[in-house]
């Protein structure tokens, strides 16, 4: 079994390196992607490529737009989509892309802290697991990937 | 042209009565629906139901997915959904029901202050119109329905 | 919010009445719909209008195809599929009506004695509810009906 | 033609390496897959890995989820669904995944004893076929290749 | 239950009569369509609209994209698909509205004379019921309206 | 036979008075609607309703989104959308509908002045009909409302 | 650019060599597929694999089902699907598979003598190309490949 | 990230060329289709390849859906579509495409003069980035395939 994961949410820790190594680890046929991690690129592109707006709304749509770009590929192309939320930041980008992988029917898992738990009710009942840490991730995915 | 409408967020202003009462005004063909208001009863009718759970986490869930009943026929059958975002709480939920409508293809409306641009960016483009007023709203819902 | 319900599963004891009771009582906008629920009838229209087959397995294929007419169009207009399981029969017809409503993105409500738990796990997986008794099935469409 | 075939149902015989040596030796160009074959990790999977359940109904909730995770991948990459009945066990994961492939359009082939006939007829009129023995199955994979 | 029935096929015979008969004297809820059954009309619609052809090809092309305007509306909206081959003409119409319908997931009805059994076997292949007469269109229509 | 019927591209003469005279006369149960032909408020209601943009570009994207909420919705509902060209304007809006509707599987009408056959042969083949006059296309709502 | 061509239709002719050899001469990258042409083991492969059948027509319904599988999916996977109607035979099926396939969304090709023009013009309505030899499929196999 | 670029539009400059440069000098994993833009043979291919038609509307007929047979397979696997407008011809083709894209749920990028805004509103408000040079395309595609 190949998977295509695509992780979503937070940018400001190493959460997806975490699962990368583990992934690799155990030598799982996954192929991991996400979204732009540079803050500022990301922040930025739609000025950067297309020209710079007076308006920080119409460069922060410019830019959500390009971003957008990558990222309805990936989640278009992947079979599972996980959403981590961390402590940090509103995360609006993240509970939008898990209702957008919902209505898709691509396979869900959530990962965040418990402490998260009432907030995320809503994602969390859309989802086909919800972890604690990204180690857990990996033991769902070497799990599914098992041959016996 | 009838319209199904559905107002998604904010559950803690009258911000739903405020739309109602100007498609009233206007004399509108809109259906305005949206999920349970009733934040007790929405965060207890798991446990009301269908008995009391040990912990939060399956008090919660059990709740989101009976919630869920309601709000995903109602998305289903809305020809718009507004989604407004307000000062407090994490609002998860309206995020993950903006996505959720995107990725059905249903037409978005995005309303909240313009101090929350940044942080929704992405929620925004993916929206036909974003508003700062309810009354916004209803002026969009208006135009919409003009003969000429 | 009107909603159409189909009412899948054990056609040997009443519990589609006492829905239909509770749903009356309760004034809800649901109409409810659901098999055949007459056995014999159900077993041999096929052979009655097609006429008579020499071999079981053609005089069920018949059957079930003709029962298929019905059940294959209450689904597809259904906005809820609740299937109950019962302490008889194989009930096979009502698994493979949950994994079909399940497919189309039906919402699913199973109802079955707490010690079918374990062989019905994949099955309640699927759902956004799983009640004990009828009356919980009512008192979640009732729930969902509620203005505040 | 290259077919993906997914092999659905009863866990506790070798009917699954009668068909994959059957395939072997027919040298068709054929990739089987199917679900977790172990029971125990099977029932396990969520307490394992997410933290021990104190009550039978969410332990058997999260590894229900958790194996969807797997199933609905490799049904959802399927060209063929053969789900099989044996003469143990409750079976419903059988007769609910022949459900979900048939509402995704996959094309389905039952095999079962003949005695199951009557309470299996709505599963095997929603198939292509209906076998009696692995062997059945292996003989339509080979047929289904043939260059003339 | 409310259905829309669609009957294709044989325009030469009175058999859509017979079975509108038949739907009335059940008095079953069950809206009945069909093409155009004025055969020059069909043939000459094209040219009488748009203006004449030199060609028979293109008159015979703008005939039945126009009649494909009526048809396609009407299979859309059908719950059933009734499909009659008759002894005389080639018929592809009614085997091309046949293909059509199964891939659109209608149910279908084929009727025709066990004569014709070997070359419609792939039509009949896809059909939920095989009738030799209209009276057993009826009398299917109306088991699946039966309370009871 | 209901039909709902779109009414796209120029808005600058009476062709839709037209064929709703043409509808009216001819008794015929059909639905007409189209965008706002206002073409002033269709220009300025993004600032209108949502503020002053500096720039012609960002007006417009906001009028245009505004406008979009209404097409969308009403060549979702429409059964077959008819696709005016004329000879004045770009009208890149036009074809971008008739490419929209073709997308979506809606029955297409084209009617252009012959001379405009070449630059819109593209559009032209995906059509079911392509007429020169209103006219024509009542005649064809016409003829495909007969009953014989 | 890769295309898979399906051809349906006619079995009792070379036309499907006559394609192979100008595709594999024009080095297109084409990959052609097709149902399976050895009448003998078409018509009997139900019998043969799953048991003799007293009646003609469950042997025939038992074939047409086994050979579905494989039309099915390479209807599927197919790009184009050429149609080819001969002088012989109902030829039911291939009408069939044209309205099969063109619900589906695939591009049509139809092949046949001009003598079949008013008969087939329903399915050749449906098609983007009517062609009188295989030739002519050739030919226009190869121009959609060119590069210039 | 592999990506699959359809690049719709104007034929008669070089603009394909400067992407594919400025794809090749990023070293970017993109695959670039588009439509033939031999003009001649575009326009001549129903003709030459199936025999002259007397009419012109017929002659572009033919030639604009076997250019459809290729549009429709490229477009189809794309995962974004480019469409430019020059400053030459009607280009009712391109604005066909970019609706045609929309509605598939391809993601879309428009580039053109700034003069064109206006008359393209409604084109641009359907696209995640609109570009003035072929240059800033090539920005983008190098964008999203970024690794930070």
């Amino acid at each position: 079994m190949q998977l295509n994961v695509y992780l979503s949410g937070e940018i400001h820790s190493n959460w997806r390196d975490a699962i990368a190594e583990g992934v690799k680890a155990a030598g799982l046929d996954v192929t991991l992607t996400g979204p732009n991690t540079n803050h500022g690129a990301s922040d930025d592109c739609g000025d950067d490529i297309l020209g710079a707006e007076a308006s920080n709304f119409w460069k922060d749509h410019k830019a959500a737009k390009i971003n957008a770009l990558r990222t309805r590929k990936l989640i278009g192309d992947a079979d599972i989509v996980v959403v981590r939320f961390g402590d940090q930041y509103k995360q609006w980008n993240a509970a939008f892309d898990a209702g957008y992988a919902a209505a898709l029917g691509k396979s869900l898992i959530v990962q965040h802290d418990p402490s998260l738990t009432h907030p995320l009710k809503e994602v969390d009942a859309a989802a086909l697991a919800v972890c604690e840490t990204p180690q857990q991730v990996v033991d769902i995915l070497s799990y599914i990937h098992r041959d016996q």
